[in-house]
């Protein structure tokens, strides 16, 4: 017998294949098609993937890694996928808040980008998004800006994964004197980050109510020529669905559907006033949408039919939008919170967006909305290895009766512990390893007063 | 020339006078009726009360303190007023979300409450919650529950503020079988903690709905007896209006108004459903109302009118309920936020509710529906010394174009530093000074697992 079980024990260690890193903790909610939850679970990573997803007994039986992270008390979760957001404008933050949408664009944050907006202040405005979403858990951001390959290089000095494209808008802007030269510059961008590990470029021309039909058409092409999504703003306001009516006689849903807009991965950001005719059009051509609802309580834009997209399988996540006026922070826990709790008082029905529910829709929705469901959003085996652990030593984590409740509705970004993107260690015990936060905040602080100098305040 | 300058200079130290702490930073949001912010600001403190709020330098040269904390970058504000909660129901956070509210009462809470709720239980409870209040910045909090003289001697433990009032509702409870021996256990309770210097000790008859008129006459008889606030829930879902409007043909408010309930300070939480006629009657008898966000979101109950209270000039203040259900956590910058944004949503306009009136409410407000507005709710000389400091020096917390904006909608508990009740400092550096979190953590685990075996469960 002794014979036997020692022939058994190096087998078991003979048979252990080498990986890069195990995390171990004492849930693992893997957010795969069965929503299953490992107890004294572990993840293993080789690389960039995921090799290993099982009990903790299994994982160590079946891999030797170089480096752990064991956390007790913590569950280990997909990191959470920020579906539409505007990074830089970090440097805004609350710069003119309670505001009507009209008076905020036109008299504080489109006069504020054209004094302020440069290559440097998007470097920086999104060194400071990408500390705050990474130290909330956030792993990849979908970003719609200006200087976009600036947006991109940072993305990767801080090691974050971003769907990203140039804003196309029918007016000049600090990079772009017209829509065309905004797509050229968008080619390029598309050229210089194919098949990038963590850089999914992007065509993000603004709406409809923002760019012509040709440019729009001109963007459609683009993306499908270099096979990227998509991005672009859509019924976000009634004003924008009334302007169109007045203008087409139809839906700005049925308008982009009939210039060939979705043929090819769409992300459709807000979709507050579709109606049953346009989310039929939004489920036959799978455009994901990106929900905001901070964004869309805090602007009065209305209130999205989200139960009913999802109802209806349409890919819908969620995203904190820029936190210029509209948010004014980057914190993804918030939103899943804010999600649930917002449909079922629009709905009258506390049934409607339950927990687990919401919590698909920070991660393996997002990732459906970006259509990168085999790439990210879940724990499975294969996967790009990007997951958080979420600290359960905590006042506010304490007790836990139902993992999803806790995530949505007790737990905060700011019980997020760990980050790993690609297979790479970003966050550490709740300490970013890739960027200076010290000298970010500092710049931060700096960009505000000059920003302040430029423009008229609100007080 | 340089033996004048000697006399002032001793003048100067002569005429410093003692006192106990002085804390400084960057911001003190004084709240005051003027909305003063100070720059470079200091508050003076002796014993329990400020003796001094201005400018650095001046607080320096007029006060000799024992002690002082200084925070470069960081705000000092008034504590947050909690005005709404069942502080131990922490031990039941999430036990069952996403369910109708009578099914979520009568399947899960009552009975969990019936099988697990004892003296012990309500300590260990209010423990967790004061633990989490505190980190999160609130320095005084309502409470309804049972045993409440263990959650009054818990809140004193801890060093917080209480408004508290042992629950008085139709049906037997863990410590009293009829709403005649809650009654009693209140006068009780009433002459142990008269004139305790942190708990303010209240009535608190739990609903029109589950109280026979007579209890109400009795418990604000009582509490006049020891001019005692009368705690009460009022008006939360449409089904407690009709089924009052069939039986009464009134609105719960006018029942309560014609049986000389507020004849007398009254906080009545949630207010979701009140018409004009109520709301004519709330100012009129000067009765507050505690505004639940998260709550009444997550519940479907509805979205209280706040801007045309408020516009009426009642008192109103915002609280997070208890964490069971209908929450889950006690963090009331997520509910000053939530405040502002919801009635963003539900007016269709977003410059109802700002910033400055969300966190007005946190505060003042909630001063003022409490009754307290002399003793807390802002920082001006006279007035207890319950104030936090907030940080600044956080990635969520740069740059900053106005103060009040920032508070609300982009900082969070989390970035809370210091807290000082009464005083006395009771968190320092996000640490509890006054009670052992780690011993807390265990046991809220330990009652986790006893409250699951006891109840069935959802899932």
């Amino acid at each position: 017998m002794l014979r036997l079980s020692s022939f058994f024990l190096l087998a078991g260690v003979l048979s252990a294949a080498p990986c890069d890193l195990v995390v171990s903790a004492r849930y693992i909610v893997t957010m795969n098609g069965q929503h299953r939850v490992i107890r004294n679970g572990a993840v293993a990573i080789r690389g960039e993937r995921i090799v290993g997803v099982g009990t903790r007994a299994d994982i160590d039986r079946d891999w030797q890694p170089k480096k752990r992270i064991d956390r007790l008390n913590a569950i280990v979760s997909p990191g959470l996928i920020n579906t539409h957001t505007h990074a830089a404008m970090s440097l805004f933050r609350g710069i003119a808040d309670d505001l009507k949408l009209q008076d905020w664009l036109n008299s504080f944050i489109f006069p504020a980008e054209a004094k302020n907006v440069s290559a440097d202040f998007v470097r920086w405005g999104t060194r400071l998004a990408c500390l705050e979403m990474l130290l909330s858990g956030t792993t990849t951001f979908t970003d719609m800006y200006y200087f976009e390959d600036v947006v991109a290089e940072t993305a990767k000095e801080a090691g974050m994964r971003g769907v990203l494209g140039e804003t196309v808008i029918g007016f000049p802007v600090a990079d772009a004197k017209t829509p065309a030269d905004a797509l050229k510059y968008t080619e390029k961008f598309l050229a210089r980050f194919h098949n990038d590990p963590l850089v999914v470029p992007a065509v993000a021309p603004h709406a409809l109510y923002t760019n012509s039909d040709e440019t729009l058409k001109a963007a459609r092409t683009l993306a499908n020529k270099y096979n990227a999504p998509l991005l672009i703003h859509l019924s976000e306001t009634r004003k924008e669905n009334d302007d169109n009516q007045a203008k087409r006689h139809q839906s700005p849903t049925q308008t982009l559907n009939s210039i060939g807009l979705f043929v090819g991965r769409t992300v459709a950001a807000h979709c507050v006033w579709v109606d049953a005719i346009d989310m039929g059009i939004l489920k036959q051509k799978n455009v994901g949408v990106a929900h905001c609802p901070s964004c869309i309580m805090k602007l009065a834009s209305g209130a999205a039919p989200v139960v009913e997209m999802l109802r209806r399988g349409i890919p819908a996540g969620v995203g904190t939008d820029g936190p210029a006026g509209s948010n004014n922070d980057f914190d993804l826990m918030e939103e899943a919170d804010l999600a649930a709790k917002l449909q079922k008082l629009i709905r009258n029905d506390p049934e409607v967006l339950p927990a687990s529910q919401a919590f698909e829709m920070a991660t393996m929705g997002g990732a459906r909305v970006l259509g990168l469901e085999k790439e990210i959003g879940s724990l499975e085996t294969g996967k790009r290895a990007d997951l958080i652990t979420i600290d359960l030593d905590a006042p506010n984590a304490v007790p836990m009766y139902d993992v999803y409740s806790q995530l949505v509705y007790a737990l905060k970004g700011s019980n997020v512990l760990d980050v790993v993107v690609n297979g790479r260690e970003i966050v550490r015990d709740r300490r970013v390893l890739t960027l200076d936060q010290p000298a970010v905040i500092a710049k931060a602080r700096e960009y505000g007063l000059k920003v302040a100098q430029s423009v008229q305040q609100k007080h």
